[in-house]
């Protein structure tokens, strides 16, 4: 059965992809099964070489990669940024793979002549189902560390943005041992579920709808299931702070990538006191944002990537409309520009946490702004949310502003910045509430998420214990 | 409504307590979430000072606990073992915690001027529901290093053996900073589902039945589980091993606490030229081991708790007895005594995969043995199981022990011993397969499993951003 694509530029249906039967699915799973033992035997040099050789092949086939991520995706800057970074990604967690995997030695029990030793089973064949958003950064998230844990690997990355999938197995296959271990499967909706069946852990980005099942179907087959559902990131600038860097930081972290990414900024809380001189500050430089039309080196905002989003953005900015926000720069919803949906920066004023813009996931440049009388009702404000995934926060000082974040329930919170783990990948941190379930997609504990510890209990000699009967 | 409970030495109802209505629930985690924020923000050393109080109060209240322990199941020396040994496992995770959490130093990102300090947030409120055969022991192995963590904790320990909640539950309350964020409340399987609707993470520790549907009402909540489900570990005797003391060893392996421990030896592998020599030895001292009646001083095996597993153990002996095993020693089913039903150590030859006594869960002092060839044949036994949660192995040399050891799946394997997981507290490790989810119960991973990793990423001064637009 053939999939169609749409094209996010032009509207138009220009790629088509075969949908796997499920005997494909499971014939494509245990392929993987059976080369992961002899994958996961290979000493950790070994597998490390096999990454760099697949680093280099990505990089002979960059070109093509980032050609089809920018038709997945309608943006070019993204797309090569998506596509020159793997390098350093790989390059990272080989880094991190080697510290995490140096032997320890032996402990000493304090039961007398027990000694133990610790080792790391890798989890046979993990699943990854990634999102349209960035196609090829959360195609690899969990991946990466995956495969050097000894993992096999399956993706199913979303059917709205499958062009890339070519020209990355071309790469996969030039390493044959990584193809043996890896693919990347064209599918939909359906192609993830019949995964979910076939797996032993399940990685999962996406929607909170869609999360929650997967969640409910992992449970069903007993198999670990972690997942990052989104957010609906506040950012907080208190007086004192700088409002030039703030405006210029938050413009940023709520349009980049057209503010489709699960950490973008999509609240903004502001000072009373400071509010006019902020919102001056913003919408002239959010006027100076221009959109990537009619070519996509023409400006910074791409074309919205789903359809569907389209919806949900125009749904949330005339459900604010109607209640009383004010438009201060920006749309009153989506554009059609030859066939594609186009959104500028726009900064809502009047916003108040009876909108859906300040409470459910837009996705899109939207940047609401409400303002706030002292410290406490801030963090309320910034806590009254489902989602727990990051936050920012702007202060006179960089200590304030910490003391300020440590009140907030979300896993990262940058500090006189925004949304910086897009770019600072050393810090471990989790998802609060709705945002997720599961371990640190970053540090050295992101690879033990895809192994199971064991511990042997020697006993060296076979001496009496004095337990026994 | 009263819930009746049943002695296990005389079969008689001796001891009823009321169910907690719908209300009472709700009201006491209410209780336990409004507190749990000043037990987080107190200094670890004020945490550790009240669990030291609390350990002081368990010893002045220790002759009552063990006296409920004791009625509660029939059995005397595992009741003063799991009294006394609590000292000494507070004593444990206050040292573990006090390791933990040392504050690390600041780090710097690979991206310019930011700056990285990672903290930790406990989950507030942690359910914990555990099971009947060590009715102490398992209900704090989760419970503690949860409140060294900073979170509340509500325990439902099983219906079956309610008594020892006043006597611990009058310790706890001699320690009001401690009665504030811990509770252990009597109830039966509607009170845990009922728990699992009001806590932010469940520690089940039981059956696979009920861990899946915990693991389904977790992901339905969307909240973490962590899951201990049973086992069906094996013992595996290589020939050249000490066979006096790998005989001792499975014996008490496989029959203390009268075999009701996940963690108990339920299948044994001897190599074929081995076999008789092997048998000869378990079945002498086996006979020399006693029953705990008429009292509990009486002899090393108590009595059956649960009169529902007597109907497995009997099921399991008949359906092995069917298919053409052989009793060398012990009983053919279990045998009334005053009321009690009890079970002398049985050892079984002739057994094979097809028997329910090698695949399912028995949890009673049956030893099935049955030979092998090569140590293929024998690996190939040992993980010839849903479960996967220890092992033993005996052999010539620890060192060759410990090879073969490295191709099982299960979480532990002791070398030259038995069920070392019982005494030994310092490996971490998980589950493999049916028995069980999550993150390790000992060592210090155990304490961050109750908690959330959050980064903070800082930029100290407000600079420019190159990536701004």
């Amino acid at each position: 059965m053939k999939y169609a694509v749409r094209n996010p530029r032009n509207g138009q249906i220009d790629y088509y992809f075969d949908l796997p039967s499920a005997q494909q699915l499971q014939q494509s799973v245990d392929r993987l099964r059976q080369h992961q033992p002899s994958w996961q035997q290979l000493p950790l040099s070994e597998r490390i070489a096999a990454m760099q050789a697949w680093k280099a092949a990505l990089e002979k086939h960059q070109s093509a990669l980032i050609e089809a991520l920018t038709l997945d995706t309608g943006r070019r800057h993204e797309s090569v940024l998506e596509a020159q970074l793997i390098g350093q990604s790989i390059d990272r967690w080989c880094r991190l793979a080697e510290a995490f995997f140096e032997p320890a030695a032996d402990k000493v029990s304090a039961i007398p002549f027990i000694h133990i030793r610790q080792d790391l089973q890798p989890i046979p064949v993990v699943g990854v189902i990634s999102p349209w958003n960035f196609p090829l950064l959360l195609g690899l998230i969990d991946t990466l560390p995956a495969l050097l844990a000894g993992c096999s690997v399956v993706v199913k990355p979303s059917e709205i943005t499958p062009r890339f999938i070519e020209p990355l197995m071309d790469a996969v296959r030039e390493v044959p041992l990584l193809s043996e271990v890896l693919l990347f499967l064209a599918g939909d909706g359906n192609t993830g579920a019949q995964l979910v069946d076939l797996v032993d852990l399940v990685c999962f980005t996406g929607s909170v709808a869609t999360g929650r099942r997967v969640y409910a179907a992992c449970a069903a087959r007993f198999i670990p299931c972690f997942l990052e559902l989104g957010g609906k990131d506040p950012a907080l600038v208190f007086e004192g702070a700088n409002l030039e860097h703030a405006a210029a930081s938050i413009l940023w972290g709520s349009t980049v990538n057209c503010g489709q990414s699960c950490l973008s900024i999509e609240r903004v809380y502001v000072q009373e006191t400071i509010l006019q001189d902020f919102l001056e500050k913003l919408k002239e430089r959010a006027e100076r944002v221009k959109l990537a039309f009619p070519t996509p080196e023409d400006g910074q905002i791409g074309p919205v990537i789903s359809e569907r989003q389209v919806h949900i953005i125009n749904d949330h900015l005339s459900d604010a409309l109607a209640k009383g926000a004010h438009v201060l720069t920006g749309n009153t919803c989506c554009e059609q520009r030859n066939g594609g949906w186009y959104c500028r920066p726009t900064v809502l004023t009047g916003v108040d946490h009876t909108m859906k813009v300040m409470t459910e996931e837009t996705f899109g440049p939207i940047i609401p702004v409400m303002p706030f009388r002292t410290e406490a009702e801030a963090i309320q404000l910034a806590n009254g949310t489902i989602y727990g995934l990051s936050a920012a926060v702007f202060a006179h000082d960089w200590e304030t502003a910490l003391r300020i974040g440590q009140h907030i329930e979300a896993g990262a919170i940058s500090i006189n910045e925004c949304a910086l783990t897009a770019l600072v990948h050393e810090g471990e941190k989790q998802s609060f509430k709705m945002s997720g379930i599961g371990g640190t997609r970053m540090g050295p504990s992101a690879i033990k998420r895809f192994m199971r510890q064991r511990a042997f209990l020697i006993k060296k000699e076979p001496i009496l214990s004095p337990w026994w009967f």
